[in-house]
This record gives structure tokens, C-alpha cells and sequence, in this order.
């Protein structure tokens, strides 16, 4: 898990290279925002998934990092006062805390506008099929089909009380359709068609509210040193949250349930699946 | 070039259906933007340019559109207060005064989105290589080594006054790279190789910078009830302008012969090119 974050590091390194122009301050916010922080997740789910179908380590790693700029930007967005209001992320000064609003929006659309770059980016991957699909997977996740319109409904969420089942709703767009994306470009780049790629889907889903799960027990009982971010954030908004709704006893079982089933979702690939195994496990046992 | 606009206006009303859920508004507010303004002198420029290499009018439209997409975003992104805080734009409210400001980061964010998913959807075009590289051109155009590096220059230059030759490399880039993807996504289209593209761009070159010139010029000489937006902002934030660096006649001389320039790039495409040619007229003499 270390050398995925490591190398995605090297690479983010590369491709935000600062120039020397007017336009340094907007490389340094990106890489105040993409480099040397949090668990890379999402390039570790493309890495291992790949790996199930023997595609090039560097590739995946692309991929994965497109995707993780999106993740990044999203980050950056959502922690403006317009927004979440956050001071600190990752334990360090959040991007417009540190460079002002207006390069905040900017970084944020430059990581936006990078990833689809990489994706599309022959580098990544030679077979221009791949390349397409993976653009237009990475778009529609974190579209208003997908990410976006889990945060609107985030938004909405201050103001109207959801229940279960639109709380479920809105998690499966905000975090769950870019954690979904992971496995599918994974499968993507070892050509796996559509219809073989249903137990990876099924994986993701479940992984997805697992996260979630562990997410909202973190801002109940996580320590905002450890988790390099404020907590008790959402029940002091009054957000409806798996917690609030279950509670924390149900919730943590709920997780471990959903951790078992998206284990077990893997069944036909064996023992090749175990690192994807050991990231559900993880996923739900963080500190941070 | 109202043909163009309605087909436009038709593909947003298809791609933006607003959805009976929470994220309602956030369709709202992208349809806001999306939806009955503007020149379209993007998707117009993708439309004329593929119309040179007989490419399917439908596909040239919604290659159009996705570059419309990334130029909406970018106009939500930039009325925001921490940015050029404007209040009205084409005759509106902007999305923030109408939305507030955390939709209109949103709906920004998911027109982002919606480009790259429309560049690369099949439905764009059957040949991936094409919807690949139209992704990749577009994000390369638009992230921090052209749109938004440009905005970024944008904000450095009101601190500091830019000379002649930084201020047309930020329009190169704030501007110019955009309308650059333009005629380079006509190109692609109709599978012409990139060695074959050069007058295409340097076409689009000299019409970037002639379109800046006169939108420069519109912000000092134009009527705010036309523009459709405010103007003498620039002159207002003390920022270099090709009017202020030139002189509103020198600026004006400029930008004509910068069209004459442009239409005789497109000499071996002869009377073809005539639409072309007419759409650099247009944009140095346009009221808004």
C-alpha cells in the first residue's frame, strides 16, 4: 500500500513539474493538495484490481492517479466556505487557507481538467478503446450522474432530514461512484467487457458504503489529530449520517457485514483477490 | 449560425432533463448556465471546421458541446465572488446570485464532468481513437497549461502589470487554448493526421487573439445592456488589457489584420473555408 502511495507521489512530482511564470502559484496549491497525503485509496483499487488481469503495474498506476485527481480536486472544492467551511485536511492548512479562494477554485479545475488529460493520455495506455472508456467511466462517476450530484444532495442534506434509503442513495453518488470507477478501470485496462465485470461492481458497492460507514463513525468517535481533519462535523450540522440513523453499534456491524459480502463477491478469482480482500478489511479498521 | 445555437440548446435540454430527486437544483442551476445564451461560437467553430473533411454534422455538435461544457464551467466559476465577483452574465443572474455559491461550484464541477463524458461517449463518434484524443486534447486545453492557467495569469495580472508579451500569453492560454480545441476537435473528427493541422492552428491562433482584442475592446467602448454583462472591469481593476497596452486604435487595427491573417491560413482549403473565414469577421465585429 506504501509503494502505491510512494509512486503516486513520484508521478504527481512529475506532472506538477512548477513553472517558472506567472502560473507557479497554481502548481504549488495542486501540489499542496495531491502530494504526500492521504491513503491513495483509489489507485491502490485500480492497482490491485488490474493486477487480478496481468495489466502493467505503470499503467494502472496512471489510471489510478487520474482518478485520485479527481478525488483531490473534489477535496479542494468541498473544503471552500462556501462549502464545508474546513480549515485543515490531511493535517495540513486546507488549499484556499493557504492560497486564497480564487486559486483554490483554480487547482481544483486544474486537477479536474489533468485527470481526464491522463486518462486519455497514450502514455497510459497504448489500445485507444481503453483510453476512451476510461475518460468516459471517469466523467460520468464523477458527473452529476455521480459524485457532483452526491454532493448536491450533501447540500441538501443540511436542510431536509434523509432516511436510509436516501442517505444510501446519496453516498452511493458522493463516494461510492468514484470508488466504483476504481475497480471498472481496472477492469478496463485488462479488457474485460462489460458484462464480466459484475462481481467487481458488486465489490465496489458494498466497499463503498463500508467506507462510508467507517467515514461517519470516524467523525463520531475519531480523534481530529489522527484523522488530519475536523470530526463531529456532520452531527453538528444536523446530517442525517449512517450513524445518526442506525446507530454506532449497528453501524459498526453493518460495515463488518458489508465487508464480508464484498469479500465474498470475489469468490471466483481466489486467493488473486486477497489484496483486494485485505483493502475492504482495511477500510473499515483506519484510524484516519 | 443559429442553426448551431438551437442544436445546441436541444442537446443541453436532452443531457440536463432535470431529474425528480434532491439534485434537482443542481440541474437547475447547469441548465441556468447552459441553456439559451451565449454566441456558441465554440461548438460553431468545431461544426465548420469538421464540415471541411465531411464529418457527420451530429457528431461535430456534440464534440462542440463538450467544448461548450468546459467554457460554461468556466464562465460559473469565474462570476464567483472570490473571482471576478460578477452579478450578471448574457442578460442574467449569475449561477451563485441565483444558486448560491455552493451550486454553482457544483453545477461548474458537473459541467466539467459532462464534457470529458460527451467527448468520449460512443455516441460522439464510433472510432475510439478519435473520442481519445478529443478527450485528451480537451483536457490538455483547458487544465493548467491552458484555461486555467490562463485564469491563474488572470489573477496574478491584477497585481501585477503584465507587458505586451505576457499579456498575450495569458489570452493564448485563458482564451486561446480553448478555441484552439476547437478547430484541432474538427480536425480529429475527420481523421486528419496532426501534420496536417497546422493551418488549421495557426488560424485559430491569430482568431483567439482577435477575439480577445475585441472582447477587450467591448470593455471599454460597450454597452453593459448588449455585452450582456458588466463592463470596464478591467480598466477598473487596473489589469493590462491589449486596449490598455495598444490604445483603442492601435488594438482595433490590430485585431482586423489579425483576421485578414487568419483567413489567409486557410488559403489551400480555398472557397471551402469560406464559413470559416466568416466566423474571424464576426468575432472582431460583434456588440456582445
Amino acid at each position: 500500500m506504501r509503494d502505491v502511495a510512494t509512486d503516486v507521489d513520484r508521478l504527481f512530482e512529475r506532472l506538477l513539474a512548477v513553472p517558472d511564470d506567472p502560473r507557479a502559484v497554481l502548481y504549488e496549491a495542486m501540489r499542496h493538495a495531491a502530494i504526500g497525503g492521504g491513503k491513495r485509496l483509489r489507485p491502490l483499487l485500480v492497482v490491485a484490481t488490474a493486477s487480478l488481469f496481468n495489466v502493467e503495474r505503470e499503467r494502472a498506476l496512471r489510471a489510478g492517479t487520474a482518478i485520485e485527481c479527481v478525488h483531490v480536486y473534489s477535496l479542494i472544492h468541498d473544503d471552500m466556505p462556501c462549502m464545508d467551511d474546513d480549515d485543515m485536511r490531511r493535517g495540513k492548512p486546507t488549499v484556499h487557507k493557504q492560497f486564497g479562494e480564487a486559486v483554490a477554485v483554480l487547482a481544483g479545475d486544474s486537477l479536474h481538467a489533468l485527470a481526464f488529460e491522463l486518462a486519455a493520455d497514450p502514455d497510459t495506455h497504448p489500445d485507444p478503446f481503453v483510453r476512451a472508456e476510461l475518460a468516459f467511466e471517469l466523467g460520468r462517476a464523477s458527473g452529476p450522474g455521480g459524485m457532483a450530484g452526491g454532493q448536491m444532495m450533501d447540500l441538501v442534506a443540511e436542510e431536509r432530514r434523509f432516511d436510509l434509503s436516501t442517505t444510501t442513495r446519496l453516498q452511493q453518488l458522493k463516494t461510492g461512484a468514484l470508488i466504483g470507477v476504481c475497480v471498472e478501470a481496472g477492469a478496463i485496462l485488462g479488457h474485460v467487457p462489460a458484462a464480466g465485470r459484475k462481481p467487481l461492481r458488486a465489490y465496489a458497492r458494498d466497499l463503498g458504503l463500508a467506507f462510508q460507514i467507517a467515514d461517519d463513525l470516524l467523525d463520531v468517535e475519531g480523534d481530529a489529530s489522527v484523522v488530519g481533519k475536523a470530526t463531529g462535523k456532520d452531527a453538528g450540522a444536523g446530517k442525517a449520517t449512517f450513524v445518526s440513523l442506525l446507530g454506532v453499534e449497528r453501524a459498526r456491524a453493518q460495515a463488518a457485514a458489508l465487508v464480508d459480502q464484498a469479500s465474498a463477491h470475489l469468490a471466483s478469482f481466489g486467493a488473486e483477490a486477497d489484496l483486494l480482500r485485505a483493502i475492504a478489511a482495511y477500510v473499515v479498521s483506519r484510524d484516519h
